[in-house]
């Protein structure tokens, strides 16, 4: 399904394109009874003025589209997210091209946004983000047959072209590292568990650790925010066998967790190693450093960027994978304490 | 100046309203001499085919432009506009408004994309940032005619309704603060001194610390980035008479100077103090956590993006004063040390 063209409404009502355009640009020449029913063809089947106004001259929108799917004060503090759309926005500007952003409430306002702005003209394709299990959005956004950038795991992307990275790759740098250092206790502080990069995750964790003799592991889910990253970590310490080393999903929660720990006595590295994925200025200012799973996300955002204005332009681009995070050891990683049995 | 319309062309053709109708969309009924002449003139003022079909429709693009000025890679680590924007999505999304963003390379490019997405009827108004000193984009979005929204001080701000928030009163409060501590040798790291909000905290820190007998201030300006931030405050702390006490105009360069001192062997506070502008996870992390002015950005952009739904709808909109920056003393600050004369 394409965008829909006068010519549709056209053939559904049984006109002329020339009593369509009378019709819907409000000229004589129609009935009224034709002119509201055109209307209301032009209505049911997502038809847009601007759309005609483009095509009749061939313009492109140049602008493409990103609608999220999550509270709008919480981009200004996750860095993930802004270095992204930094990276969108660095490629886009090469090409004098916009991004259209929004944020949105739920995946059928997100989806209700795109067939808006593809059936109007204002974007020529879009970035789609936060990639669930089964995402909804996936087949809704083939049938638009609007060019879409998934940034997100193949497996779930359909024949959506995927950019993405191997998260279980550094899953296994990361426990091996840890393992190496003599833990065997380790925590995971995960995301949500819905996204598809989370479940990668935590099957890659699982298995490493299990394939490496960490058997003491334990995965818990949370919400990116400090608080609930603060939360989490306030429960694995105080459990009776508490974990030697917390792997955390985001940057932010590792710092909160890095002040739970300080709160409760514990000397970081000494007593628990932290390990922060996604590196990040914040990673990097407190002390100790974190050790982070660092990658270029601002060029992650920019591979994404490029590879949808190549489907905008040529109708196809090829799946693009990016290097997966690489771990940088800093200060808050070390042999576990020698009492911990 | 509103939007060139059909009508516009017509006169200066001196043709039909039709006759412009068919030239510009391609169909017969006029000479391919008059055609040409038409599609110049349409050229010329600025005419684009959107706003046909908008206008006739009488629809509103449910968008608003923010054409940034600078790196896009510096956005991605800059809370202050990662916070802002998210305050301006935050209102829009209330509104089901999108936001079109584009990062471009100068004054002129701003100005052009501005023209652009008005004249194709994509955005119903802007948010103007980075307001300078007899900033040549005021003249022209004056004459442009678009509803727009300055995120700046009202004195720059010519015709455009300003949203803004008092700098000197920070500035005073901060100086108050350390010269009650003690110091009388203060230090600025300033923002770009083009800026209007530059200039306006140049004068109060001047005006202030003259008027409190803290005659030996000095003020140097850098470019907000850390690296930037650090240079200056090598600078500052090797000069003969060093500075107590050191205010910067953004959290980044606080956070690389807090780096510098450490790494020159002074102890923060003890040796000196450090004054963060604008709060951020980045000022609370450290150790020790930075003294900040802090005010609440995502706040400051929904209320201009708020009053710039209210210009679009209304036609007018009031200037609007956000509350000033309020000092939030952490364990950056303290007595100047003894010996200090």
């Amino acid at each position: 399904m394409n965008r829909p063209t006068i010519a549709d409404i056209a053939r559904r009502a049984g006109v002329s394109k020339g009593a369509v355009s009378y019709a819907l640009n409000g000229r004589p020449g129609v009935s009224e009874a034709t002119r509201a029913r055109i209307r209301a063809i032009a209505e049911e089947i997502g038809w847009r003025p601007n759309r005609a106004a483009l095509a009749l001259n061939g313009r492109r929108a140049d602008a493409v589209g990103l609608a999220l799917c999550r509270p709008a004060r919480i981009l200004g503090v996750e860095p993930f997210f802004m270095e992204l759309i930094s990276g969108i926005e660095a490629e886009l500007a090469t090409r004098s091209a916009a991004l259209m952003l929004q944020v949105v409430a739920d995946h059928d306002a997100e989806l209700g946004v795109y067939r808006r702005w593809w059936g109007e003209g204002r974007i020529d394709g879009a970035i789609m983000v936060d990639l669930h299990v089964g995402d909804p959005r996936v087949p809704e956004l083939e049938r638009l047959g609007m060019p879409v950038i998934v940034v997100g795991h193949p497996s779930e992307a359909g024949s959506l072209v995927p950019v993405w990275s191997d998260d279980g790759a550094a899953v296994r740098e990361t426990v091996e590292y840890l393992v190496a250092l003599g833990h065997r206790r380790i925590a995971r502080v995960a995301g949500l568990p819905k996204l598809v990069h989370t479940v990668i995750r935590d099957r890659a964790f699982d298995g490493v650790c299990a394939e490496l003799g960490a058997t003491e592991h334990v995965t818990v889910h949370a919400d990116y925010t400090g608080e609930d990253g603060a939360r989490a970590t306030r429960r694995l310490l105080s459990s009776p066998r508490r974990p030697t080393a917390i792997v955390y999903d985001n940057d932010i929660m590792a710092v909160a967790g890095l002040s739970v720990a300080q709160e409760m006595g514990l000397t970081v590295p000494a007593d628990l190693s932290i390990v922060a994925w996604d590196d990040s200025p914040l990673s990097q200012v407190v002390r100790p450093a974190l050790t982070a799973l660092t990658r270029d996300i601002p060029a992650y955002g920019a591979h994404a960027a490029r590879r949808l204005l190549t489907l905008i332009a040529d109708g196809e681009a090829d799946p693009f994978e990016d290097e997966a995070a690489r771990l940088v050891p800093r200060g808050s990683t070390a042999p576990p304490p020698a009492q911990a049995g």
